[in-house]
């Protein structure tokens, strides 16, 4: 079925209209998705819970490799792995709403990740038929314990620019291997370290897949701010022996595998986003619903019901988004296969693609994060600077998802740049579009949608709208700036303001209007407060660029112009927070 | 000279213009204004800064007692208290610029921020004569510590809600005290604790002079998110004697010295803010200037000079906000001086009267703190998230800031709260301004500023407009809610929101007009991009108000007027962006 849909294309979404129908929703987890989740939530409940507090300090380090065992019996480190590769077979949006669960379990999700993520992945796409036969069973079975070596001290966002250097042997049957890698998760414990060296003269990384015994040696564990019960380690590599058969991949290709690893490292981060709000979320209505001041409890005052409503609304947001991803990865997976391309290539290409889609739920996730947990923290007033209190211990945890796996600001770059980049080689007809949005602006057939519209009339023709203001001054930065527009940071940071915008504003409509769930009254007013408080950022990013990329009389055109093809139905929006927090306060959690 | 100055009212800016020549900036801090903070500065860099670490972990408690008498003796809790009563002497302005560089001393901060606010205050305001002669020099040379019970488990917010309790003895000598406070900073070592709490069967609070010895008990030092060198604990009282000319003040009373000690403690934190904003400005723009990636100083990439631009834009404001108020309150004081008000009564009435702006200062401070804090921590990537970076050590302390004196969800009620009650009482003709503005819009007479006024004359101009539009829609919600308006949370919010920004905008904008500093284009690039930024919130708050209080004709046209009243000159607000980082890229702090 799946395989006759049109072929769907990163960064499409820009300049496409799509169908409620083409996306998927959290509403149709299937009933194995959820007896997985289940399963998986049940482990934690079990074996993490009752630790908390120990994986909240170094105690955690030491408790996490024993953890990562059992669960990798329970086959949950292999879930997106191919069957034949021993795994379960599962596809990517099973794997993803896998992965929120698994991410609710404080520091041990960081383990969890490294393994999940960079170790089973790069061993799994770039590995030889020899490599996979020595460490593919055991990663999956959590048996060895993998960690991912890229960063260096002098080399961070700048990541090609690692000092870490390998020799070939006289005899040339080994690397001989010296640098020093800083931030490594699972550091600790770790038996396989996939190390980014450069080889000889390369002027490009390899990676090549080294054994703790042959001669790894470690720092001391890190003191971090938070995720505390992560091993974090320096590691360092003195003349370490490596056999030559242990590169991985090919040679002065290894940052490839770094940004691929990359790309879906980041959509997890986002997925984690969305466990570590939901988990804060419920911390702070369950405390709204139980702290009583003025004789009331504190989730009958308004100014604690717009937290609930605005952290609940976000939350949907980013569920709806990275769901979506997760189903339209799918999609073009099918098609790759369809098309004959081999299972693991088709997933590695898949990941390639959607690298903007990828980075906009990073950048969208962790700051929906740091949203909801620093307002969940504030709804416990005096307790949520305790250091007792659980939510105070989320919000040291998660101030490093803005940082890990490529800055937000690096991702807001890779945002507009992946989409250039898609058009300029003629993938992806965005100037064409731009053309287009700038000739209908001038027309000035610009009249606004009809506001006594139903919902989702409106939200077609809404979406377009958005979408056409956004192509027309995404066209005006371009004419400008031509090439150099890799240079202008902050014109292709408000781009990106503006997509991650529209494409989540674009993923909560369709969802809603998919409608096949419970609550379509509640979900009506988070999408239409979603829209207005989505409009705003938009508006407020396009005018930066207006100013920067045209003169003053285009400026008040173009200002004109979107002004009028954006505009919202007045509607009470306060009184829809209301109602939606009265719908999270009665169910106590996130639950919709 | 400054009492001929017409009086100054609280609130009143909202309703009135002011000229820059009416308010007091950084720039014309005095030589020996100057000489204090250098003294205090002196003595933080020897006395403390050596102690960061120990500052932050509860070895810090134990260091603090000491630290205090040091800084007692060389007269620095007494700044504020007049000459008569064994202080300096000094205006608030010079008080308050006193404290912004007392503030920047880590979680010793908090051990001197309640000696000084809470402790010398409430004596020296409430106390009789004997209980003077008996704590004040003591406290005032640090001898004494001084403790605040305020808060109690159950209550927070509600803090006239509180079960500690007293009754007579018999002999009518002795108050009889019991209860449990919470949350009590400097608990471990002090001395004379002021706990509020119920006399018999009064309704209102009281406020006791408790010394230790009387059989005050403690809890453990409590664990928290930060400030882990500052003593916090629970506080208990079980059948504690207390004499009774050892009441503070008025009996039943007490809730007017605990509301009255929080003007002042508000304004304080906001302070704070400016100093911990200074601080991590300063170590993020150095890290910028010394991290280099892709070959260059982070700080050349303009994604990192946005931050640096909009940290130093928000400090600028923040500054120009305190100082502007800390003048202002002493014009009033001298007024009261002049119209024989007795100095101290004059001092505690100045800070009554300017409860809206203290809680103006002080939700803008905290929230800009959090801000600059976060964004600087940004900047330094992974090191960010080391727990042996300092700017995480800051991002942990600061985060009680938007909680304690009143959440900045209290302190958003208390300010249109505030003005609103001295419209009612007739001290503000807020409902003849709100008439007026509607008069004047409905009449159609909006057209926007000439954008090509000179700055000053566009500023005066424009804020008027941004005025008008605030109290048109004030007028607007007052007249749909009338005295309902106090259930309005979300509505009240929203009108602070709009408060804030047009206080911070004009203070801004006055101060940069006045222009006797240095600097002065980035000053207006400052301004201008600060006058922005500030008018998209107006216009958000603005129209969430709309929405709910007026029709739909109505929403229509209020939006359109306001929108062409606060229409600003199109301006490349990236390239003032830069040009303002520029200037902080090469002083390597927030110098201006």
């Amino acid at each position: 079925m799946e395989s006759k849909v049109t072929m769907i294309k990163g960064g499409e979404f820009l300049i496409k209209g799509a169908e409620p129908e083409t996306v998927f929703t959290p509403e149709e987890y299937s009933e194995e998705r959820q007896m997985l989740r289940e399963a998986i939530r049940d482990f934690i409940n079990k074996e993490i819970e009752p630790l908390k507090e120990a994986f909240d300090s170094k105690e955690g380090t030491k408790l996490a490799p024993e953890k990562l065992e059992k669960l990798g019996e329970l086959g949950f480190l292999a879930i997106s792995v191919p069957e034949e590769s021993g795994g379960m077979g599962c596809d990517i949006k099973t794997d993803l709403a896998a992965s929120e669960v698994m991410s609710d379990s404080y520091s041990f999700s960081q383990t969890l990740g490294v393994q999940r993520g960079l170790g089973v992945n790069t061993i799994l796409f770039y590995g030889t038929d020899q490599q996979k036969a020595k460490y593919l069973d055991g990663i999956l079975t959590g048996k060895l314990k993998c960690s991912y070596c890229l960063t260096e001290p002098n080399a961070g966002s700048d990541a090609n620019s690692g000092k870490t250097h390998a020799t070939l042997s006289d005899d040339q049957k080994h690397y001989i291997l010296n640098g020093q890698k800083m931030w490594i998760t699972n550091a600790g414990f770790a038996d396989v370290f996939s190390v980014f060296c450069k080889i000889e003269d390369d002027e490009n990384l390899s990676c090549l897949l080294v054994e703790k015994d042959w001669g790894v040696q470690l720092g001391v564990e890190e003191n971090k701010l938070g995720i505390h019960g992560s091993s974090t380690r320096q590691v360092f590599f003195e003349n370490v022996k490596v056999p030559v058969e242990n590169l991985l991949g090919e040679r002065n290709k290894g940052f490839k595998i770094a940004m691929n690893a990359l790309n879906m490292g980041r959509l997890m981060i986002g997925v984690a986003g969305s466990a570590i709000s939901k988990r804060a979320f419920h911390l702070g209505v369950q405390y709204a619903n139980q702290r009583v001041q003025f004789k009331q409890t504190i989730a009958s005052f308004g100014a604690i019901q717009e937290k609930i409503a605005k952290m609940g609304i976000n939350i949907y947001a980013l569920e709806s988004g990275w769901n979506r991803l997760g189903g339209d990865m799918d999609v073009l997976y099918s098609q790759f296969i369809d098309t004959g391309t081999p299972p693991l290539k088709a997933k590695q290409q898949v990941a390639q693609e959607f690298a903007a889609e990828c980075a906009i739920i990073k950048v969208f996730g962790s700051e929906i994060e740091q949203f909801v947990v620093d307002e969940a923290l504030q709804i416990h007033g005096g307790m949520g600077f305790s250091g007792e209190s659980e939510i105070s211990m989320h919000y040291r945890n998660i101030r490093g998802n803005r940082i890990y796996e490529g800055t937000n600001e690096i991702n807001r770059l890779v945002i507009p740049g992946t989409i250039l980049k898609y058009a300029l080689k003629g993938k992806l007809p965005l100037m064409q579009a731009a053309m287009q949005a700038f000739q209908e602006v001038q027309s000035g057939n610009n009249t606004p949608i009809d506001p006594d519209l139903p919902l989702k009339e409106f939200a077609v023709g809404f979406l377009e709208h958005c979408k056409k203001s956004i192509l027309l001054i995404s066209g005006l930065a371009m004419q400008k700036f031509q090439q150099e527009i890799q240079e202008e940071q902050e014109v292709l940071s408000r781009l990106a303001d503006m997509i991650i915008q529209i494409y989540m504003m674009e993923s909560v409509l369709l969802r809603t209007l998919k409608g096949n769930g419970q609550h379509q009254e509640i979900k009506e007013a988070i999408s239409v407060v979603f829209m207005n408080e989505a409009t705003d950022k938009i508006k407020i990013a396009l005018k930066e660029v207006a100013y920067k990329a045209a003169d003053k009389e285009m400026v008040q055109k173009t200002i004109a112009a979107t002004d009028q093809l954006m505009q919202l139905p007045v509607v009470d929006i306060i009184v829809l927070r209301r109602k939606i927090a009265s719908h999270f306060i009665q169910e106590n959690q996130y639950k919709i």
